[in-house]
């Protein structure tokens, strides 16, 4: 996922308008009477412009060009996953509404693609947006993202296993291209999930390093789906627990520890093959160049925790907190020597390492999330944990291993999720069209 | 309030430090107990060295002073009222414990004030901090600040009604103190309060331009809070609604409408004299130099009013959605001409506006907050309203105004609370220290 340079931004966004306007020729009817609802007439004209978006929007991407990053959104991979990780996240769940049928499907990742294309670049969703359109109409955008640059917005999108088939069957014709592999996750020692924040049919990462852009992505995206799909759940995180790149420094979950010090890094394309990216000769062909995300949401008993001895704490983790580097010495980045006592057996670090799981990684992506508190005034806080993986396999085998860590005592997964990652889409094309080819 | 320049932030610690060792050198046994309980002895010397919090917490101010800013927590008014709006807010408010007397109450604004003044130069609670004490209790700080700097951290501390005077009555001999305007702000109408989150003994508004930053702030005075206060109910935001200085652009709220636009600013001082701070003349003496804070829980019905149309929304502002211009005529800053019909009786601006309230104007400060969603799919999103005024009187004259709000079908005020917010502390003394004099 290349940064686009500051020089080509405008034009990148004209590629964008462009590229979307050739699959859905702008939003669909159904994506516009989302819209437009309330309002009467559907009579708006997007996407079909010259592939500029008005003064407004143009001039929203100029003004903070200097100081912002816009990724593109087209690509042979979906943006959002080595993209160095953002600030902010906006995750949300969706599930299709009933009696929806394919052309519904398609329509809806369609209009998705065109609009994120679009949001990625810090433009709006249409081309007349919140303020340009007929004002006998609502507008096609929200408006709260206006004057704001694109911050690095992400937009990555899944399919879960309920799209492919439900207790109603195979709505869409897509069971039999299912992956085998993409199931809801086995139970885990400790899970104490609730099916409020667990599951769904699609999911969207929105991740930027500004959490109103985010967000204005998850709303205007929700909105574009009415009639089709709606929110199931959806969390806000921040203060990302991974680094993607190594120019990113390694940043500390609510523990306080260093998180992700041993994460795949964007730059290591060997790792990213073996570990991250479906290859062409995986099962089934259309998920090639994709991925499979999964999503924990891992309550922490901070308050619990934060009364536990440091020594203690340390060895729970297997690092020293200060520095993050593992109890058998060196520093941050050096490998842990498991040869020795030093590293508990039942440390966190000896059980999540590939050297003990049989070379097993992981893209790590989570972030750090804190909900108020709850009825005792803790705190209802903890890691939003995201992780891509060329095969589910990995993340099971990797947390059936965790199931005696001696961390456990002070978290509890509480929400879950898996949704495969169709590969990126191409400019005129849209995401998953694979899945319908 | 001053911003440090960035020669002067090293200096600034060591003052902050020496200042905050007097009145309470460091943090109180109470203080110290809630951090070390668990871990058996209370053994920790804090806030008696030479001033500088070790190499971790240094290190991590000097690395980042180029970026950015420190405020001062000591001044003659508290940090975080004109200081120029942070992008994120961590809002806290706590209840004192049952059976607490005079003496925790006092403590425990002595720990706070010697917390705050620390994060709010990007230092940890304690000279030993996360990592630097004795490895056999646990640590002072929680750590997810460490490597952060100060990000602008603002901590601002006030005291609610019930803190005067409860059901159990006078519990901290200051009952005779309260000032006369601070009560329970009256219904108005369309009010639907969640007591879960409103009211409250104690507040803490922290700000800062790092969510972590802020979240590590509110975590860590809850902490030290232990057996005296407990946390209420608290609530993030983020992307600031409100401007106080010209320097900043107007930011947009979750409605799309630039908000805050006739916001008093920090160099009016005339108008903050007027307006904003509690003169030595009003009642009670103690309060001069301090204010009054509401805030306000204010849930936008986003989804019902993306589908208004726009010229409807328009007219219910009184202000275009693109610039923020009143209808009336001119650019966002124009003064809107309220001898028109083109702004409608009901609309937003004119109820609001100072010229149809006597003069009245108020000094806001409010974030937009999205909390996930609602069962029907819908973003529980909104304002969390927060104003500073020399009088309650100012709010309550204003929000009565508002009750024909053509803007009211569109949200609920579902959260409330109001608390005095005393003077800012001076070196060697602490927040609130008048109250008890």
């Amino acid at each position: 996922m290349e940064e686009s340079s500051k020089d080509a931004m405008v034009a990148d966004s004209v590629t964008g308008e462009a590229a979307a306007a050739n699959p859905a020729a702008g939003l669909s009817r159904r994506g516009l009477l989302g819209l437009a609802i309330g309002g009467g007439v559907a009579s708006l004209a997007v996407g079909m412009g010259a592939g500029l978006a008005g003064g407004v929007a143009l001039g929203r991407t100029r003004a903070h060009a200097e100081a912002e990053h816009a990724y593109d959104f087209f690509g042979a991979h979906q943006a959002g996953i080595t993209t160095p990780v953002q600030e902010h996240l906006h995750f949300a769940s969706f599930d299709m509404m009933p009696r929806t049928d394919r052309d519904d499907l398609v329509s809806l990742l369609q209009d998705w693609t065109y609009a994120a294309s679009r949001m990625s670049q810090g433009l709006e969703v249409s081309a007349t947006g919140a303020v340009g359109g007929d004002a006998e109409v609502p507008p096609d955008d929200t408006g709260e993202a206006l004057g704001l640059p694109a911050a690095g917005l992400t937009i990555t999108i899944g399919f879960g296993p309920t799209l492919f088939e439900n207790e109603d069957g195979d709505r869409y014709g897509i069971a039999e291209r299912r992956p085998a592999a993409l199931v809801r996750l086995p139970a885990f020692l400790g899970d104490d999930l609730d099916p409020q924040t667990s599951h769904g049919d699609l999911c969207i990462q929105a991740c930027a390093d500004d959490p109103q852009v985010a967000v204005h992505a998850i709303r205007n995206l929700s909105r574009i789906a009415f009639g089709r799909a709606k929110l199931r759940w959806s969390q806000l995180g921040f203060g990302k627990t991974s680094r993607t790149t190594s120019g990113q420094a390694t940043p500390r979950n609510l523990f306080g520890f260093k998180d992700g010090t041993a994460n795949i890094l964007a730059d290591d394309s060997a790792a990213l093959d073996e570990n991250v990216w479906v290859a062409p000769s995986d099962e089934p062909a259309w998920m090639a160049g994709g991925s499979y995300l999964v999503a924990r949401k891992i309550a922490m008993l901070i308050e619990t925790w934060d009364r536990v001895r440091l020594s203690e704490q340390d060895a729970i983790i297997g690092r020293d907190k200060g520095e993050g580097a593992p109890l058998s010495g060196g520093d941050e980045f050096a490998a842990p020597d498991f040869g020795t006592s030093a590293i508990d057996a039942d440390a966190h670090v000896r059980l999540a390492h590939p050297s003990q799981n049989d070379g097993i990684r992981i893209l790590r992506r989570g972030f750090n999330y804190v909900n108020g508190n709850n009825d005792l005034g803790r705190l209802d806080a903890g890691l939003f944990f995201l992780s891509y993986q060329r095969d589910p396999a990995q993340f099971i085998t990797l947390q059936r291993r965790l199931s005696t860590d001696r961390m456990n005592e002070y978290i509890r997964h509480v929400g879950s999720g898996i949704w495969a990652i169709p590969a990126g889409a191409t400019p005129g094309s849209y995401v998953g069209v694979g899945l319908f080819a």
